[in-house]
């Protein structure tokens, strides 16, 4: 429920309001170079205090309990620890009564049976993305020279971002966005035919993220409307490179060496200012409501952090699975 | 890598020129009403034959070589087994050596060091979707009364399918489609908060179906374009219900109770009547190459039965897992 | 539930009296050499006929339904099924009322609601371990040069064989065993710590043979009764070979060079020509039941060829995951 | 690696001498009672200080960091976690290049290519078992009235254990034991025919327990001793109850509504004061080695807490997965 991966397996715990959220990293190879440090300029990314995010901040210490010696990893559990600091002690209670429209309290209340921790989002937290951006920073140096990067593509509908922003900050209202992933230098044969193809566990991984609600890979949606002369990429050298890449750098679910490409859809951040409408489960009358306090306009503006780690750590899983041969036999 | 799911586990097996293809269905529970002839109708829309689809075609049989007894299941696995018959024995050898651009034949030539099983697609053969089409047929009885339905939406950028189909056979070139699902009278509280959300492993078997290259839930990447005021779903009553449903009838990961929607988009097949430039691994010199022989213009219309039954099969497993008292202690 | 193992993954299927029995071998390296007849002189190995096992024989011919192509696997689930085809139509209906001891009648009716195909031991039928025994043909190739090998060290208490099968049989009761297990030329660094401790795997896949009752690691029980100074192996080279094998080339769960070696016990025959007393469920009644028709004396006998298969099965998943570096990071 | 079990999954992390150890809990139904000091008894039963035991002592205190609220578990991931607080700074370097006999410090170098955190065991430490001890006090709420009792029958060879150990400690020498554990009023139908059998599943955790080297179920080997006739169990009642208990309450790997029963086999510790022979693997000559400072003169004593713990997790795994409604299908 909480883990993934096979071979690199990360399992992640916590709430938001809880003594601390974290990850363990386990099939981490031995003799990987990891401090603290590490981790600091990819959660600087994911933090918040840019404008179009949320003027809160907990400083995002991370600790590292376990899978360390001597600055490298010792091949058992990495296991990172953030402790939970500002955690306003705001009366929360009103949400099991009250759900708020496009948040995760009354899933959470039928599911859980009430018991739940229903402080500031509880385990559903984005906060709980603190762990994934650390196993992030580690599967990076797994997959290296292998590199993720992402783009925001456009928030609110606009490419033009600053001014998407001061708009939404304006009318006090969310907004969401539109993110672009791109991973270079992939060995030729990761991932699988079927249920194991590489859009298949990389979309798994990525709507983990909360708020992500769609993903497209190459042309995507796009590549529907085209016509198969068009959409096919011609193979113009022995390394499998193409003169397109409509493909995304897959085909039949297995990296073909081209630049792994995706797009993922973020929905606008459920908390708004704006009033909504929602059932008094207590009372059972439609009672208006509108979300007070600190949150962010636009949560797409940190999602990219935490992309690039979602997508870091399932190429680390294939890389690890593809260095048994690559699925081919030695002949002895 | 050819199995999926958690309690009721599905493996197939099998090339589009070998013997046979087919699947086990592992933790299908006792007592399921199941003949052969159960599996006709789904066997029927999947096949060929229409207009925008292949000429060629198969009887498609199935024969249950274990798990039921007296027309019911046994408890143990269930094996459906499709036995190849119209395997011509064209040469495809050339495969090998001539990767055609959109296929796996690189990237299967690659990871599998040659040895893969080239003939029709082999192993990454559509054909291997028999099995998942036997295997929604089971996982729809378990989840009754839970209902899947889908519908082209498009096709070729079009919604006049009929016209886009005549279109793209007298161009003799293959076309795309988007296909929504909709799956109807699903309970409240299936799917997880992170990596087990019901979108991540939904898209995790849909993105399983070969020629899939996007997905998105409720309103999808137009969420992307919402404010939040209006992409929340108000909720007007006790059950969850909501106004809209932009959020796909799923919040925070777990079913909301209303219908669960989602959108795919197929590419176009591969394999076109038209010229494309590749290059021949032997010689180091690229080639042109059109693709003879019948195939489908528009694989999307395909999709419908074996997309309804992917995302049966991932309810099924759901909704076992959700029998365990929906993760609620019963106090003793 | 019938699926074992992480990279080297099996799954099998069956009943005793249904159309066939066989297995799926997922995870199989591409480019092993197999051919049917491979097959043939472990599944002689299990075979029944001579003393102290039934008389009752068939052909057990085995056909490979996928993943074989030119005599080479391919990469894709390997499928080798086994058509059932000695199904006498005796009336079995009686063990639903009438559980016989020592057998999984009653344990397969409550748990499976009297679904469960009862006709010759249905889906817990010994008849499933001919997939075992494919497989370990298999794992045997992707595992050399290290060997395994096992002895029947004792049947019913006794180390003269010969003279205690005929023992049993004029005394028309059934009797148990003792088998070792031997593995060589085996590489230092199989197995994790904890959950995945090479003892912890292997007696994990050990149990699920039919009739095993206890396993035992190097000195096993007789550890228990030993000083440390006389336990422990001396290491008396770089390799890690040891004086003495006590530990039956297991430290802290972890192959150590050395053989590794265990014994099971192999229970006597449930079915026995002696007469037993058991509840009539349906009539609320003690009655007294013995076994009659052709049963094995001592399934002790047949069971080395599938528990051999089964460590080699083991192994071979454990190598795989050793090829991925022996989880030690390459420094680029 | 680090976890284990399907609906309740633990992962466990930590070393010796680093920062802390714990366990993550994952599938925890939500509102289950649990608070700090449910641990404490458990704990302590675990806890050196008799006679027998190192006399080297640490707190274990366990803190709860997640899956809590209001001392209800929430059906999030449960994280206890435990500090360590008494490593002291001895020089351990010297395992590395003299691998002491008995122990994982030869295997552990070569598997991890010498990053393993060698100080006081590191991650192979029997202080990693406190998480399952910790895990096991859940798992004993969730099967309840189901319970788990063990009882040591020998140490050093001999039922006097008193005096055994004070001869082991005498002259200075370590001993093993022999630990019987009992688990009553089970449900029948846990358990599944092959891969998952009981006996499967629970030898797979027992010997995740450091210094297991067998285990047998009811007779076990002496199973292999008897007769057919002897050793089935009489069926004397429609709840399955048997006239013994040779299965160990165990038939076609599942439970049978009686007790299970299973004993194991715990080697002496491999830490003795007698003097041992090893190889320096730096100059490539043989040393003599004994181990000084405090250890357990007798590991045996302080496996039932573990024991029972592990047992109690199979268990609470199986029952979970059996209130799917013990895969029967419910008629609609």
């Amino acid at each position: 429920m909480n883990s993934f991966g096979k071979l690199f397996r990360i399992s992640i715990y916590g709430e938001s309001h809880g003594e601390s959220v974290g990850i363990v990293m386990d099939g981490c190879p031995a003799g990987i170079p990891l401090k603290t440090s590490d981790f600091e300029a990819e959660l600087a990314r994911r933090k918040s205090g840019a404008k179009g995010t949320t003027p809160r901040q907990e400083p995002d210490i991370p600790r590292i309990m376990s899978g360390v010696f001597n600055e490298l990893t010792t091949g058992a559990p990495v296991m990172v620890q953030f402790d939970n600091t500002n955690t306003r002690s705001r009366d929360y209670s009103l949400l099991k009564d009250i759900p708020r429209p496009g948040h995760a309290d009354f899933t959470g209340q039928q599911k859980f049976g009430g018991y739940q921790d229903y402080r500031g989002g509880g385990h559903f937290s984005g906060r709980l993305t603190l762990g994934l951006v650390a196993a992030g920073v580690v599967a990076r140096k797994i997959i290296a020279p292998a590199k993720v990067e992402s783009a925001i593509l456009e928030v609110g509908g606009s490419t033009q971002i600053e001014s998407a922003l001061d708009n939404a900050i304006e009318i006090q209202d969310s907004i969401g966005g539109i993110i672009e992933c791109r991973i270079s230098e992939v060995p030729v044969g990761l991932g699988e035919p079927f249920f194991d193809s590489l859009e298949a566990v990389m979309s798994h991984m990525v709507f983990s993220i909360p708020a992500i609600k769609g993903i497209e890979f190459g042309s995507g949606f796009e590549a529907a409307r085209m016509k198969g002369s068009e959409h096919n990429d011609n193979i113009i050298d022995s390394q499998g490179n193409t003169e397109t890449n409509h493909a995304g750098g897959i085909n039949g679910g297995i990296s073909n060496g081209n630049e792994i490409i995706f797009r993922v859809a973020v929905k606008p951040t459920s908390s708004t200012h704006q009033a909504q409408r929602t059932m008094n489960m207590q009372s059972g009358k439609m009672e208006e409501l509108s979300i007070e306090g600190r949150h962010d306009t636009c949560i797409a503006l940190r999602v990219p952090a935490v992309l690039e780690a979602a997508a870091a750590i399932v190429m680390a899983d294939f890389m690890l699975q593809a260095q048994q041969t690559g699925r081919i036999f030695k002949h002895k």
